[in-house]
């Protein structure tokens, strides 16, 4: 066998630990645990809406696979297995090596076996299906919400959004952010640890993936409330020499619509309030207490500046067809 | 919310009495049947590639589906749930209805929950991916054929690369040969019913998606032996007043090279014979027995006319990138 077959071998074959029957036949085997439920998620990058044709294959391949495995983390599973088809305008064996190395070096790290796939000839674009366990019942959903619920994010969203706008050149980052700000862009860490460790503690979650807004506004309108968001209570983001009003602005929109940052947003009971610190302490992972789920419009999510004034933004998130 | 979110409601959220939780979270969640190995496929239908972007929407929405729903049949899965990620060049309500219609109407003939998806904007890309359920250690797969089985191949393989020929005006067929040819193009049927019915009986199995000689070549691939076809035991194709040397010749290629087909290409051991030639009767779809596996040279597929003589064909399937 030559051609599609060979290449598929060549560079994504690799042992599949976790599997009963991996690439190769009409379909992968694979085993749930006993009495776990799965979560499954799919989720397609397209070249020029998702990234750029000129992205660095080997971080193209671990961030197709780390958004995927972002969408379990936000549902409290534990990642096992994945699937990935591509369709690839040409035969690049250089760039098809970095991309699977990439690709592999964050299954790798976050313990998934890549079970098969599908290579096919077009315009770039990348089809990634995740598959995690998580015990019934017992999912973080978007829909749990309760009005007093505090409202919580991981890391530092925004900082991906940074890292693309200093990337175009559109802002001047002070030290240390660039490195920072580029990281988060190029290679999102999926927070599979932390979505487990809020299960039973958070009534329901989301990652960051449209912009914070959006997507505390999709919690909103699943469990039925208004979301309130204070300003203040954000993470900090670069400030220095150069944090002038056009900085100020660039930064605070890219943390409340910038997306692309694959953080956890989840809301809690307060009560919660000391137990999340404590995730946050072992896990070594910021976790931000930024506002408050209440009664009010279906869906809303009302930004609050520091004097409780209503702050108002043109972009909340992205959309591909809007 | 307008947009992205609006549309996938408006067209793809449909009941998934089968499914947790369906679409509109970050994952679906599925509960599988205790005890139960799942068989998951992955497969990318590219506009240009595998089907004309000018394709009828609601054509392409089933064909979509069952293609994806042919690789469970080949493991003699249960079929049970799939998603859908689509990159759309443009937003065409009209377009979009007829897809969904099609692939719906696919997934309620074959009992497959619809649990989620992704849609982007991009070149017309369809990726889907197929997750049904088998008991452990009985799936059919591709490695288990043994020199003295038999090759048998389900309904009539080229019909669809026919069909493909008669739409494009390079074949004149006779009556009623291009409604059934045109048919089987467009409107595949997964053999999933068969494929269940062959546990414990066929010695390995895969579905004709590449072309006849190509698929089978895979199964003496992965089983480490060789496969002898006798052309004289293939089922007819079309015959008529316009029975012509090329019309003979464009329909042999079809047979053994066509591809597109969906129909199951599978081995037993000779002693099943009768209790094939059952299923075949119980399920109204004739099966074929037109070879046999046997020692040689690993992954070779000998092609005999009916003096015995070797023929050889330029094309066995399709390759994506030859």
């Amino acid at each position: 066998m030559t051609g599609e077959f060979s290449l598929i071998e060549r560079f994504f074959a690799r042992p599949t630990p976790s599997t009963v029957l991996g690439p190769g036949d009409d379909c992968a085997l694979i085993e749930p645990s006993p009495g776990m439920q799965l979560a499954v998620t799919t989720d397609m990058l397209v070249a020029g809406t998702h990234f750029l044709p000129d992205t660095d294959a080997r971080n193209l391949g671990w961030k197709s696979l780390a958004v995927n495995l972002s969408d379990l983390a936000a549902m409290g599973a534990n990642a096992r297995w994945v699937t990935l088809a591509g369709a690839l305008p040409t035969v690049d064996p250089v760039w098809l090596e970095q991309f699977a190395d990439g690709f592999f070096a964050c299954a790798k790290a976050y313990g998934v076996d890549v079970i098969g796939g599908d290579t096919t000839h077009g315009p770039l674009n990348l089809c990634i299906t995740a598959l995690g366990e998580v015990a019934p019942g017992r999912a973080l959903r978007r829909d749990g919400a309760k009005p007093g619920d505090q409202i919580w994010v991981s890391g530092r969203p925004g900082l991906a959004a940074l890292g693309l706008a200093h990337r175009q050149g559109r802002v001047q980052l002070p030290e240390p952010w660039p490195r920072l700000c580029v990281a988060a862009l190029e290679k999102p860490q999926p927070r599979l640890t932390l979505g487990q460790a809020l299960i039973g503690m958070a009534s329901a979650a989301i990652d960051v993936s449209d912009g914070l807004l959006a997507d505390l506004g999709h919690i909103a309108q699943r469990s039925g409330c208004t979301a309130t968001v204070h300003l203040v209570q954000l993470p900090h983001l670069p400030k220095g020499p150069n944090y002038d009003a056009d900085l100020r602005r660039i930064a605070l929109e890219c943390q409340v619509a910038g997306g692309d940052d694959y953080e956890l947003c989840f809301t809690a009971p307060a009560h919660q309030h000391v137990a999340i610190g404590q995730i946050a302490a072992r896990l070594e992972l910021p976790l931000w207490c930024i506002g408050d789920m209440c009664d009010g419009e279906r869906g809303q999510v009302e930004v609050l500046d520091p004097d409780g004034q209503p702050v108002e933004f043109v972009r909340r998130g992205y959309e591909h067809f809007v």
